[in-house]
């Protein structure tokens, strides 16, 4: 069964005001080499017959239309083929 | 530099609407095999230096505590060595 992932982050150069504050709460904990933290949506979408291209290109236009809003925001597919 | 993945996702007993809203979106993009789908969140942690096995057992517990709700989230790790 494939499984898809679609990552949805801020484009680079909008501001992330909750992953700033995620930052500074890591020194807190000891995490210091930390550079930068940036807080996105995981969709997890589990299918029950391999995807055929036809339907991969659907799924990128879902991530662009429906998850995503592509003015502020980047996105980024990972399928895994689980047995 | 390495990054930091944290997928942080509800536990599967616990109900998604989101997710489930999404499954039923999908149908009408022509999206018809899918048979779950989950919405969690990513945090991107971007690090200046290699990390020790110190620094990591930090992230879990950064991961558990601050990142995610162990009572109804599940969180996964994935570290990424980029050059």
């Amino acid at each position: 069964m494939p499984t898809v992932f679609v990552n949805v982050h801020l484009k680079s150069e909008i501001l992330d005001p909750q992953g700033r504050a995620i930052q500074g709460a890591l020194g807190r904990f000891g995490v210091n080499t930390v550079s930068n933290v940036r807080q996105g949506k995981q969709f997890v979408l589990t299918f029950d017959k391999t995807l055929t291209d036809d339907q991969l290109t659907e799924i990128n236009k879902v991530a662009e239309t429906l998850l995503s809003n592509p003015v502020i925001e980047d996105y980024s597919i990972e399928v895994k083929n689980e047995s």
